[in-house]
């Protein structure tokens, strides 16, 4: 069975950046199925991309090397780094971009090391999908990184209940349709509060009238805020980081 | 030869919801081959996303697996479902996105039931992406859903003719460059009429001079009218059912 | 190990013509792996297309084909062509796209013959696929195109030495991120001067306070002007042409 490499970044498609990285991958790792995420993550938006590879990451099949790069700090003394976790392999810089996958446990993370004539601006291309090709071809963890490194982790913010015991959560994502992703998670979702409204549960998206604001339990588990064949985002004057509430 | 799983969606590219569905098709169809089409279909907008598939599902080899999924009413009482129709199969919401192959003769369609622990927002991850993995593992349509179930059909609307003998299409798509593509087939092609106007005919866009309106008959044998060197939308205040006249 | 075939346009994804022509090369090339380069060059920007075409071809295993089509005068007199060069194969429009392996010793072009049923408005479904399918199942050049051909090359302007030595070179492109790509070579980097400010010389973007103007060495080696955090292009109102000058 082929390998599989999947790619994530910030590059957009407007260059060939990504068609150089992934001239890598296919020249390294021979006959691999390289596998397009996303190259749209908000420029220097490691957090945004840190939630998206959440998502994906453990729905590939063992041995899957995921490549995702969103790197501002690219050349600096960041460090470059290979994780293995739940049988699968991640890529990229040491920013907190894959934290989901160090706080597992048994995950492992080797630093890479920086060959001499890589790029200061453009790991991606000469050092992430080097190793993400070695990866792919069978070589172990071990044989690429320094153990012993102590990774980024970034999490995502907890909700905090409040002296009425109501729950504040905030808004950490606005998906391609406008819905507005919370860091609620189901279970909790009983009345959803937002500036002033209080929001109509409901099932799925087409319970809602054209406009009419509601909340549902998305497909990862977390409480959305969206708006009926419309941007919940822009409707409501949402974004990352308004509060949302729980009775 | 590895199966191939083509992908059309309008889930774009911010986030990681392509990324899940791949994840699916490659954990439960290993070695298979996945083929973007496209993401970029205009939020809920069955009828591009139909109009998009019908040019490029059949250029594909036999035994190909079609994914495509534009899904206002995910979750709600919209059937799930696997056609067989020219030798290839294709995968989708019963919304009309899927038409084309249902009207071949020998077309044959399969109801999909929805699994318990589907969420009601994501069924392409949930639904169609295992029904499509298992087509692609050769699993037989029989197998994977109930058949007897009458399809919705969306049709692309005829040409009228006009009391003087016209024939009165519109324009059914914008595309990337801005040419506006209507109704209206090849041979029918004798003087173009939009607005007040009598459009140049020509046989391709460089024998229109920059900014100069026409016409031509486009790659699928319809009538587009285009723009030298610019975009016809803009430049001629084109949108989807503007009515053009042959004469 | 099957056969690369990489994929540049001006296409975008709205549409359904980057679906149809991976199709074609699915059932004409059956089991090669087809890779996406990108097909948001802004349509008809033929050196757009070449800038990115020399970055990445190259990088590629031997026997890579590239299928790269940006072609505002599809369907009239340009000629359609085929190339072996350094290893891999190219096939386009004879524009200018292809001129960087056109240049390299030992290049070898082929003239491609028009089908008769060939739509004039869609060389790369009809004429430019078909070719790089047949070079990706292994058929020589010589067999697909005529020799004898004098091809189209585009060169990226030098730079030039003004009456007091100082070297001026001008901006070619502008990245996804807004930095601004010159042509000016690495070793010339002394001072870098733009408008009339000069530009801090640093090794890495992260060496910028955020918003401030400075200029590095990129990827490929050329100069590029950056911000810190933001877009060159945007904060410093640069643009292809304007002038860069190295003292």
């Amino acid at each position: 069975m082929p390998a599989i490499i999947t790619f994530l970044s910030d590059f957009g498609t407007v260059d060939g950046y990504v068609g150089e990285v992934k001239g890598v991958l296919s020249s390294d790792a021979p006959g691999a199925n390289i596998v397009d995420i996303t190259h749209d993550i908000p420029p220097h938006d490691v957090d945004a991309g840190r939630l998206t590879v959440m998502r994906y990451w453990r729905r590939y099949p063992p041995g899957t090397v995921h490549l995702a790069v969103v790197d501002p700090d690219v050349g600096m003394d960041r460090a470059a780094i290979a994780i293995a976790s739940d049988g699968q392999f991640l890529v990229g810089p040491d920013n907190g971009l894959l934290s989901h996958a160090l706080m597992l446990p048994g995950a492992q993370v080797g630093r890479l090391a920086i060959p001499p004539g890589a790029s200061p601006t453009f790991h991606a291309r000469d050092v992430f999908a080097p190793a993400a090709a070695r990866l792919a071809r069978g070589i172990p963890l071990t044989s690429l990184g320094v153990s012993g490194h102590d990774p980024v982790v970034m999490l995502t913010p907890e909700p905090e209940a409040d002296v009425t015991g109501a729950v504040i959560g905030q808004i950490i994502a606005i998906d391609h349709f406008g819905n507005a992703i919370t860091n609620l998670m189901a279970q909790r979702a009983t009345r959803v509060h937002i500036g002033g409204r209080t929001l109509k549960l409901v099932r799925t998206y087409g319970h809602l009238d054209p406009g009419e604001a509601g909340a549902l339990i998305g497909s990862s588990g977390y409480v959305e805020v969206v708006v009926g064949q419309g941007s919940a985002a822009k409707v409501l004057g949402l974004a990352k980081g308004t509060a949302v509430r729980l009775s």
